[in-house]
Formats: structure tokens, C-alpha cells, sequence
């Protein structure tokens, strides 16, 4: 797939980066022996819970805490009180403990530390919270009327010119494309528009939210969790508690799972706040019903998209509007859904707008490739449809208006080398583009696209004397990222991956690195490793330098060795690293390579996923039965990771496409805040899930590399409704598309047919 | 005292170093929070006990650990067959676990890991252990005598030409001096020729060695240790397990005293290894009988010494014999002793020897400033004899003849400024000085010189978001280095004290560092720091430039703020480190300064301590009653710590002098092993110990900083034997100077007056 001649990366002889190793923390966690945010514990340390508001919209008027401060075992409560107000934090602040009204059922309005988790379940109920109940509004299109209840009375919509004079449910509106639409679908031969709705899917990590806080009397904290970026954690609990930042400490945990879910605090804070209040360590850990109720999910949204094409495929104007709601506060990913909805097809007329939404929900966090699913699932069931009238092949439709380099993105900036038109062009060389189907079977396309993060990145990799590497990271290893970037610190410094041992910082040890976010660390931390390396290399041609008594210039570094270089330098034995490293301390000290930096250049990543369903007519039920992901890796540093998150993006959109959903009843209420009920998939429920990895090289990393581990949840929930449609012979433009769901759809169809 | 115009650093003004904060662990120090070696534990532990030899030397036939292990709830035994045959540390290993003999009483012979404490305890009991007991020798000089039992039949004394045929307890002769020694002693007016014993004194540190090891299947593991040095403790852990350096992770915990004696391994490759076999954690710690036992206690040793004076007070020679016993392995700090003992003088003809003597007992460890201390208390025991002799003034006569800049030392190198006659004009000018003395009162003046190290040093500086600093040093902080360092570095920055938190990072986070010994810390992690804060400044000035668009060159760092250098570089408002750290990701990412060295320079210090002793001729108990410790510390970067310090020295010093010992039974058993029978000193031997800092700058450090933990307990014993010889009229020659050791003597000198 790879064009060789065009990347000089790709020519590139790796010896060590794509080789498959077994992971460092593989053991430990098959063990059990790896520690969560749960597992740490500290001497006197007290139990923390939180009490949340049963209702969806309240005035706070009171708290009365008296009662369970009077209960043994009681140590302290915390509540709005206890927090200063915070203007930069504000939301963030009102989001981990309400102030004027609670916004959602689940919100928290107290928290207690008790010398056992009796005692302070016992304390929650003795609290004493009088509300005085408000009309509230869970759906995104009934939040946005006219008249809808306002959950902020002073939100008044930014991005509209001139600003609307009366506050709203909607906060900010969005706009990006370029050309002219109008223009665009009157030269059109084919015109598809379509309604969309999907709803809140939660991130469904294995491990809930969990910490252990502990203050001084002298204002310094501790703090561990399970986070993906212990870094941001210390900044927003710093800020809202009123402390300097480099006296938190905070060590990220191993994590069970995050998918974005875990970039923001809920339960830090007040940890800390109760640890500071009793002098004592305080542990909280969620239940999953909480998880639910009150972290984020993703952002349910309704959507409306139209896109026309000559008859030869050209597609001539793409438009859509995305109304994405956010839970409680401002902040949905609506902006990244209307950026990426058209990412995948170099248009001449494209227009895209976003609203992001309040309603009475939990504030939504950030779910792998926030907001792009849902843009793409409306636009590539559109593409689909159009496929089909136009009849031409998906694929082809796709690949004859694909974004390439130097094409204009639908958002605005000018795509450099990607890789899209290479994942249409392996999915179409699969043997699964071509295979049969069963009965009620329906085989769906689709592409998507996400931006790929760089950031703020610190890295240290420490020699050791006997020549092995010790790494420090700050970006917690969501999906293997101590491999990968063993890997590549081996590759970069020529010796075996075994010698390489990576770990994660804490944010005392360690300069500040960015959340694990965005598909970033591979791409950032690996670049800062690889510099680190570099910087390393440096010394250790310097050392040789030294002890052969030849300019630093005379030394290069070759395959893990530093030698002479060119015929003058002189006639010297290499010395491996582990040689320089054995002397180092007589030849200047410790060796060491650091790199700080705000990575830039991370590269795009495309995907094109198949998937074939089969429907049963009679009970509504779609099941996946063949799956095959392909997407653009830039260069895969350990394709095993790459291929699971793949797999993982799949797994996930399958659940979101098919069962995922909040269920709220007439109150405002979550009904499923569980997994008996919040049904996600199970083994049964999947195929294996087919991977085919496809590298062309990402300019801007020595090595190639693009993130990979959102792009891969784009194509799916669109791939699957349009393999459902396929196999019911009936569009679906609602996710999920549950049993009771694609039933009532297939028996409406046949009311009409027979009609 | 300081000649200001001598040096440049002197003129400095210090605007934050030489305050006294707070220190950062104080407040978890006296809540009881701070985590101490005995203080982590994880779930699923063991708990490791050691079975030690009951004897003081035997051939171990056999060790049948059968029935242990088939006690319920034991998980595994090991024993000398667990540990390959370690060329490299070849004594670490067998005095961790006996192989071939047991060589002193407590030797460990046997480690078991169980469930319990109960349980591995009734397991040592059941491992079965076949001696063949030989002969044992205990002290120095029996052990030099030919036809004294052997410990090693391999032991071939080095350093001595040609090499002896025959094996001895000798393991090796040193020998340092210049000129002529007998050319000095014929034209010397008077000499003083003396011989002298010290007896084996243990560090005394509150806390017991503890550690908590964890091992993984795929050959990682972790330690958390209290340790002067984990670096060191990884080092020979991996060494004895036979595992890469950067695949053990260890953590120092806070530390209740080391004062030298936590500078090697005792559990710690006991409980890794018994980690690696139960694949379970194990947690180990000693009781004080086994710290008394087991763990290194100082050398004894054996001397005779010689000095030579012309009527006015020239010392014309010097000489000196040292014989110190360090346990049953090679490794006295004899060497140090030969080397210190007249460094403080400045002499034509001098020589020293030194014998480095095993005998049956626990392989001693350092302690502060080793081996010098006992050469101190014989020569300047005969110094103040030969001041008596020549009717001069103590510290007249050390004035004379004081090493001064410039002068060889009685070892080699010649000194740098130094600041002994410094000190010499302190105590002179103290008002103790000629404070009159009660009756049975004796006064005693001595002084002492310690090196003082520099070594492999890496701290990383990294500035947070709001300004605030992390600074990640790698040397565990024994005497306050935490509040040192960041003290320096806010020198440095310009900032305020309490922006800045220092840490002690782990093996994995930070490059190499040598261990907390060897007065090192303040001066080399300081020198580290500095250059790492030097490092930062470069950056930050370098982000201002960019933001002003002006050449790097054209920014200088001033009080805190980057600000345009000189007329042409424009007008700009400074900017303050937090300005610039508040925009650092968007000028390039995160800032740090990092330093990696191997830090020289190291400047030495010396004291003179003056002491008043009232001796009972009753019962011969020698109390202290007035102490003052005049140190050179170079700069005094926290002088409370300094002072402490010199408090911390003196009082060890009182109880080595009057009470410590390791006594031993005929069977070479220690008799004393516990706090009730082996006597340190309690505050009622104590007075207020006064200090004086003199600073005379160290040129080797931008501060002018020297080391100055361990030259404090060099003097003490010398004054306080000077000051109880003439209180009691009686010159006392061998350490302790014990109630009935004094008793004997002043009964001794009755019988003698009477007779």
C-alpha cells in the first residue's frame, strides 16, 4: 500500500520499533498484582462518600450537616461551602459539588469522611438538603426551544452575531466550510438529506473512579488516582483548593480503562478537601452506579445532514448541523463533530454548524474521538444512501472524493501526507469486500476521521550503569504505551527492548505532560523519547569523545555504538552503550537525555471499517458477524497495540451503535445506571474483529507514527447502521439501534409494503 | 572571621540561603504520617524473618529447611543456595548470607517468608542448621598475632612488598606521609609517644533497616527501603539476583537515621529474593538486637602515636600506626584514619600506616566521617600532652602549627582555602574559652578534618504552570537536604522559598546518585541543583526573547525576572518566572533544567571543639557539662540544620567517648545487644551544645558550600578525653572512658601518688 519512494521514513530499517514484545505490566496485571486507584491505602486512613442530589433540577436551599457530624466515626463533611468560588475553574468547581442548584440527578451536594464506609453511608443519610425542585429538560432538541427550562439564567450563546439578547439552553454555536453549499447542490444531479439522533453512551471502563488524598496541616497534598493525566488533575485540585501546584504530588495509578472518561476530577478534590478538614487520609472510590450517575458520559445528539453528487459521484455540497447536548455545563464536543463530519472528502462547498447544548445530565467527558462518531455516523450514512442511488460501489463513491495531501480539510487547514485513500484501497483488496452474505445479512462502509494530538510532553531517560535505560513518562499508559515507548527509546538508541524499562512519573519527579489524550501519547511522548534518546546519544558520543581524546565531532553513534567517524577521527574499538555507561561516572557522571517540548505535527488518522450484520426479522436483534477495521497507523511501534485499539474502537461502536444508551424517566431520573441494564457488548455479542494496519508515514514524527487509538470508534456505529439497513432494507437514523428499536422500524416497512 | 575580600562569594548577598524555613517533612515527621521503612506494605504480603548464627566462627555443614517448609502458612526458605557466586561483591554477598562459614554471631544463615510474623518465627526455629565451630578472635590486636585464628585462609595481605606468603587477618597496609620523619624526631625539644583503643560504636539510628520487596514472574521488581542511597541499594541487589539495573524500581522512604550505617544491604536482597520465590511481596524488619548484631557497627581499632615539637611549639614530626578491625570482611576505613588523622597540620616530616584487620564480628558500616574520628582521638590526645609538655596554649600550639590554602597535606594533595585556623581563632575568641571551671572540672579542646565527597549527582528542576517549583533530587534527605535544596534553588531562580518543593525521586524517575554520605549533599546535589536552576534560567530567559522577539543573548535573568540585557535590546517590562511559565506551552512546552555530574570540588571542613567534664573520682563518671562545636561549613545554606549537625556530631560523639561499646562474652557473643545494656547518650548526659558556624567560602561551589555532617564527630572524643584527663589528673587512653575504665585509672593514679 505503502508508496516507498515517497517517505524516506518508510525506507527506513527498523530493528527493534514493530516487533511485537510482551508488555512490562502485563504480568502484574494478569496477576492482580498491579495497583489501581483503589489499591493504596495509608494508616488513619478515613472512608470518603458522597452524597448526590436525587433530582435533576433543584435549587440548593439548604444543607444541614449537623446531624451527621453528631455520628460517631463522623470525622468531617464537606460542601459548597468548602470550596472558594473559582472563576477559572467554575464549571469544574459546580460540576464536583453544586452551589446554587443542582443540575442533574446524581450531582453531588456533600461529602463525608467517616472511619468506615457504614459510618459514612450512615452520615449520607443524615444530611439534610432541602431543594426546592425545577422543571428540567433532558433532550438536546427540547433543551434548545424556545421556553425550554433554562439551566443557566446568564447563558446567552456565543458565536452568534449579534449576541442573542435572552440566555438559552445552547452555548456556543459553531461554523467551519468553506465555498458555497447553495451553489454546490444546484449543480447536483443527487441530493440526500437525513435527521439523525444518537444517544449518550458512556465511556464503560472496567474500574470506577477511585483516589487516596492526603493534606498536611501545612498545606501540602498527596494525591493517588486512577487518571489518565495526573498532571490535569493537579491542576484543576490545585485551583480549587487554593494551593500551589508543585505542592501536590500526585501519582497517576495503573487504570482499568479511561477512553477520555478519566481527564477531569469528580471525586479528587473532595478527597482532598476532607483530607485537609481532618488532618487524615481520605479514600473514595465510586460505585458503578455513581460512574453512571455522575461522571461523564459522551454527549447524546441529533443532527441533520445533506449531501449532493453529480451522477458520476462527484460529490458537489456537503451540509449538516449537529445539536450535540453536554450534560449540565457548556462543553460538549459538538465543535470536533462539526470539524471532522466532512474530514474524509476534499469538497468544494461544504458547510458545517454546531450547538453545544445544556440539558439536566451529567457534564460529559471526553469518549475516544469526542464528538466525531456521531458527526460521522449522520454523514456516512448519507454517502451510503448516495452510494446506493447513484449505484455506484461505497468504496469507489468514497475514494472518487477522498482527502488527500494538499487538499483543503472541510475545517479549513490543508491536509499534508494521509492516508484515507490507502484504507479504501486495502478494504477494497479484502477478501471480506468480496465475500458472500447469508440471508438478513447487510454488509456496511464506512470512513472516519479524528485530528491526532500533540501537547505538552517531558520526558527523562536515565543510563544506568550497567547500561540498561530507565524511562520516565508523565502520560499514564492507557493502551501500552511503556512498550511502545521502550521501543522506540531501544530503537533510537540501538540496543534490545529488554534493556528498556518504562515507567510512569509522578508529577513531582517529572516536567508537565498533557492528558493522555487525543491519540497523543505514542505520537508525543514517543517524539520527546526519541529526542530524549537523541540527547542521550549525544553525551555517550561525547564520553567516547573524551576517553579517546578526539573531537566530539569525530564521534558518531551506529547502531548502539558510538564510533569513530570518517577515516581522520582515528583507529578506536566502538563502545557500546553499556561500555560508556560502566565509566560513566569517571568520565563526567550520569548519563541522561531529557526533552520537553509542545509536540507538534501529530498526524491524521483515517479509517475505513466493513462490517457485516445479520438482522433477525422476527425479534429485531442485529448481530455482528464479520468485522474488519482498517486504518492508517503512520508506522505501528507495536502492531499488537495497535491492532487492540482497532479492535477496542470496533468492540466499543458496536456497543453504541446497537445497545448503548441513557435512559431517563419522566423525573429526569437515570434508569440504567448499571451494566445489567446499560447494556454493553459481551463476548457473544462480537466476532473476532478483524485489523488490517496500513502505514504511510506521518511527516511529522521521525518515525511515522500517527495516534491510533480514536479514529478506530468513528467509522462504526455508521458502518453498522448501514450493514443494518442493508439487511432490514429499512434506514436507520437512530442509535442505538436496539431490538424494540430496528423491530418497530422493520414492521413499519412492512405496514407500508403491504400497505 | 571572613576575610571578604579573599573571595568573591563571600560578597554575595544571599537573599534566601542562609534563612531558616521550615522544613517540608517536618510537619509529617511529628504527626507521625511520613512513611518510614516499616511503613508500606501491599496486599498479599509475607512477612521475611532471618535466622542468624549463634556462633562467632564455624564451618556451616549443612542448613535442612524441610521442616520449616512444610509448616503451614511458610512460603518459602532461602538460603546460601539461592545466591549465585558473585565475583564483583563477593563480601556483600556472604555477609548478606553466610556460604562457606558463619563468620560473627547474628550472621545470617537462613531467610524465611510466611504469613505471618508468629509463623516465620516458629519456621527459623525448624530450619535446621549444622555448624562445625572453629576458633574466633575478636579484637584487633589478637587478631594480628600470628597463629590467631583465621577467618579467610585466602587472605594475603596487600600493600605490603613483597606480598607475605601466608594468609593472615590482614587484609591490607596503607601508608601516607612525606619528609623524614626521623630526621624530624631528632630535632624535635620534646616528644610524646602514646598508645591507644577504641571500641566498636553502632550509628545508634532510631529506626531499624526495613524493606518492602516485590518481585514479578517475568524478572521485575520493586523495593521500597530506608536507605542513604537507593541507587546503591538497586545497584547491589540487581548485582546478587542477577537482574538488570533498571528492572528494580526502589523508593527510599523517610529515614530515622543512617549516619552512615544504611549505605549497603542487609534484607533487601533477602527479601527480593524471597519475593522472587513466593511471587508474593515480603516485607522485612530488623529488631534492634539483630541492628546490633547484624548490621554494621563502627571499627575498633588499636593505635600508637608520635609527635615531636621544638621548644616553641613547631612540630617537627609525626607519626602513627593504625590497626582497625572491620568485622569479618575486609574494608576498615583504616585507610581514612591513616589519611585524617594530622590533616589538620602542617608538617615537614610525617607518616602514617594503617592495617585494615578482620576479626568475628558483623562487617562494620560507615559511620560519619569513618575512621577518622579514632586517629583524631589519638593525636590530638597527643597533641594536647605535648601542649602540657611545652607549656603552651592548646590552641596556640594548633595555630602553629595549622594547615593552611596552600599547604601539602599529611596525605598528598595540597589543601585549597580551608578554614581550620579559622575555627582555631573562633574558639579563642568564644567566651567558653575562658569561662572558669568548677572543681573535678576538666577542660579539652581538640580539632578534626573530614574530606568531605563530591560524586555522581542528577536532580531535575521542573517549573510548574503557576510557577511554583518540583525539584526532584535523588539522595535521601538525612539532615534536612529537602529544605537545603529548595532554598538554593530559589536562590538561584529569584524566587520565593515556598514556591519551591523538593522530593526525593526513585531509581526510576531521576538519573544515578551517589548515596547521602560523605557530607556530600548539600554540597554536590546543591552544586546539581544550582546548575540544574542555571539550566532552567537559560530556557526561561530564551522564551522571553521569543516572545519579545529579541536574541536570546539580549535577555538576562534579574531578581526573578527575565528583562532586556543592556540599552539596544529594547524596552520590555520583565517578565517574572511565573509570567513566563503561565505561556510556557505555548512558546515551546514545558520548562525544566536538569543536571547530571559527577560533582569535584568538594571543599574540606574542619572543627575545633572545646568541652568541660566534671569527672565523680567516686564512682569515675565523666560528665559533660559545657560543649561549643566551631565548624567551617563554607556557607551555611540552612543554618539551623548546620547547627544541628554539630549538635548532632558532639552528642554522638559524647557517647562513643564515655559509654558506647560492642562488648562480647568468650564465646564471641555481643553481650549488649539492645539500647538498655549498650548506653548512647539520653539528655541528662547532655548540655546545651553550642555552636559557632564560621564560613569560610568552599571555591569549589558558587555558594561556597562544604560538607558538614560529619566532621563533627571527628573532635569529640579527643576533647572530651583531653578534658576528662585533666579533670580526673589521669591520662585516659582507650575508649570508652567508662565509669569503671575511669574508676581503675584515677584508684590507679592514687595508689601510684600514695606508693
Amino acid at each position: 500500500m505503502l508508496d516507498k519512494t515517497k517517505d524516506p521514513v518508510a525506507e527506513r530499517d527498523f530493528k527493534v520499533v514493530g516487533t511485537r514484545p510482551v508488555r512490562p505490566d502485563g504480568v502484574d496485571k494478569v496477576t492482580g498484582r498491579a495497583r489501581f486507584g483503589a489499591d493504596i491505602s495509608a494508616p488513619g486512613m478515613l472512608v470518603g462518600k458522597v452524597k448526590r442530589s436525587p433530582h435533576a433540577h433543584a435549587k440548593l436551599v439548604s444543607i444541614d450537616t449537623e446531624k451527621a457530624l453528631a455520628l460517631p466515626g463522623v470525622k468531617a463533611v464537606v460542601t459548597r461551602d468548602d470550596f472558594a468560588e473559582n472563576k477559572k475553574q467554575c464549571d469544574v468547581l459546580r460540576n464536583i459539588m453544586a452551589r446554587e442548584k443542582v443540575l442533574y440527578d446524581g450531582h453531588a451536594v456533600a461529602a463525608v469522611a467517616a472511619t468506615s464506609a457504614t459510618v459514612a453511608r450512615k452520615a449520607l443519610k443524615l444530611i439534610e438538603v432541602e431543594y426546592d425542585v425545577l422543571p428540567h429538560v433532558i433532550d438536546v432538541d427540547e433543551a434548545m426551544k424556545p421556553g425550554a427550562p433554562l439551566l443557566h439564567d446568564d447563558m446567552i450563546t456565543k458565536g452568534v452575531d449579534p449576541e442573542p439578547e435572552t440566555a438559552s439552553n445552547i452555548a456556543q454555536r459553531y461554523e467551519f466550510g468553506h465555498g458555497d453549499v447553495e451553489k454546490g447542490f444546484a449543480e447536483a444531479d443527487v441530493v440526500v438529506e437525513r435527521d439523525f439522533k444518537t444517544a449518550a453512551a458512556h465511556q464503560g471502563y472496567i474500574e470506577p473512579h477511585a483516589c487516596l488524598a492526603s493534606f498536611t496541616p501545612d498545606g501540602q497534598g498527596e494525591l493517588w488516582c486512577c487518571t489518565q493525566g495526573h498532571y490535569a488533575i493537579r491542576g484543576f485540585c490545585a485551583d480549587l483548593l487554593g494551593m500551589d501546584i508543585s505542592k501536590l504530588r500526585v501519582t497517576a495509578s495503573e487504570i482499568g480503562g479511561g477512553f477520555g472518561g478519566k481527564t477531569t476530577v469528580f471525586l479528587e478534590p473532595l478527597a482532598l478537601a476532607l483530607s485537609r478538614k481532618t488532618g487524615r487520609p481520605v479514600k473514595m472510590v465510586m460505585s458503578r452506579e455513581e460512574v453512571f450517575r455522575a461522571s461523564g458520559p459522551t454527549a447524546s445528539t441529533s443532527s441533520r445532514v445533506k449531501v449532493g453528487a453529480t451522477k458520476d459521484g462527484k460529490i458537489t455540497a456537503g451540509e449538516a448541523e449537529f445539536r450535540y447536548q453536554g450534560g449540565a455545563f457548556k462543553g460538549s464536543p459538538v465543535q470536533f463533530g462539526a470539524m471532522c463530519a466532512f474530514a474524509c472528502y476534499a469538497l468544494e462547498n461544504v458547510k458545517t454548524v454546531g450547538y453545544d447544548v445544556v440539558t439536566n445530565r451529567p457534564k460529559q467527558a471526553a469518549y475516544r474521538a469526542p464528538g466525531a462518531p456521531m458527526a460521522a455516523f449522520a454523514v456516512e450514512s448519507v454517502i451510503e444512501e448516495l452510494a446506493v442511488e447513484l449505484s455506484i460501489d461505497p468504496v469507489e463513491l468514497r475514494l472518487i472524493n477522498a482527502a488527500e495531501e494538499g487538499d483543503q480539510s472541510s475545517f479549513g487547514p490543508t491536509f499534508p501526507r494521509i492516508g484515507l485513500v490507502e484504507t479504501l484501497e486495502a478494504t477494497k483488496a479484502h477478501e471480506h469486500f468480496s465475500a458472500p452474505l447469508g440471508p438478513n445479512q447487510g454488509r456496511g462502509i464506512a470512513s472516519g476521521y479524528w485530528f491526532n494530538f500533540g501537547g505538552a510532553t517531558s520526558v527523562s531517560l536515565n543510563i544506568q550503569p550497567d547500561g540498561t535505560v530507565a524511562l520516565a513518562v508523565g502520560t499514564p499508559d492507557i493502551g501500552g504505551s511503556r512498550a511502545s515507548m521502550s521501543l522506540m527509546a531501544a530503537e533510537e538508541l540501538g540496543i534490545a527492548y529488554e534493556k528498556v524499562k518504562a515507567i510512569v512519573a509522578d508529577t513531582a519527579s517529572l516536567g508537565y505532560n498533557e492528558v493522555s489524550h487525543g491519540s497523543r501519547v505514542t505520537f508525543a511522548s514517543g517524539l520527546a523519547t526519541i529526542e530524549a534518546a537523541r540527547n542521550a546519544k549525544k553525551i555517550l558520543c561525547a564520553r567516547a569523545a573524551k576517553m579517546w581524546e578526539i573531537p566530539e565531532e569525530a564521534v558518531e553513534w551506529v547502531d548502539g555504538h558510538a564510533r569513530p567517524a570518517g577515516a581522520n577521527a582515528g583507529d578506536f574499538e566502538p563502545m557500546s552503550l553499556a561500555d560508556i555507561a560502566k565509566v560513566a561516572e569517571q568520565t563526567g557522571g550520569p548519563i541522561s537525555g531529557h526533552q520537553e517540548h509542545n509536540a507538534s505535527g501529530a498526524g491524521a488518522s483515517f479509517a475505513t471499517h466493513m462490517v457485516d450484520v445479520e438482522v433477525d426479522p422476527e425479534t429485531g436483534r442485529a448481530h455482528v458477524v464479520r468485522y474488519t477495521a482498517v486504518q492508517d497507523a503512520g508506522k505501528a511501534i507495536h502492531p499488537s497495540y495497535v491492532e487492540g485499539q482497532f479492535q477496542g474502537g470496533a468492540a466499543q461502536g458496536v456497543g453504541w451503535a446497537l445497545n448503548e444508551e441513557y435512559i431517563y424517566n419522566d423525573d429526569g431520573r437515570l434508569e440504567n445506571p448499571g451494566f445489567l441494564d446499560y447494556r454493553i457488548p459481551v463476548c457473544s455479542d462480537l466476532p473476532m474483529l478483524d485489523t488490517v494496519i496500513v502505514e504511510v508515514p506521518n511527516p511529522g514524527h521521525p518515525y511515522g507514527v500517527r495516534g491510533v487509538g480514536e479514529t478506530g470508534i468513528v467509522p462504526p456505529m455508521a458502518a453498522i447502521a448501514n450493514a443494518v439497513s442493508a439487511a432490514a432494507g429499512v434506514r436507520m437514523t437512530e442509535l442505538p439501534m436496539s431490538p424494540p428499536k430496528l423491530l418497530k422500524a422493520i414492521n413499519a416497512k412492512k405496514a407500508n409494503g403491504s400497505a
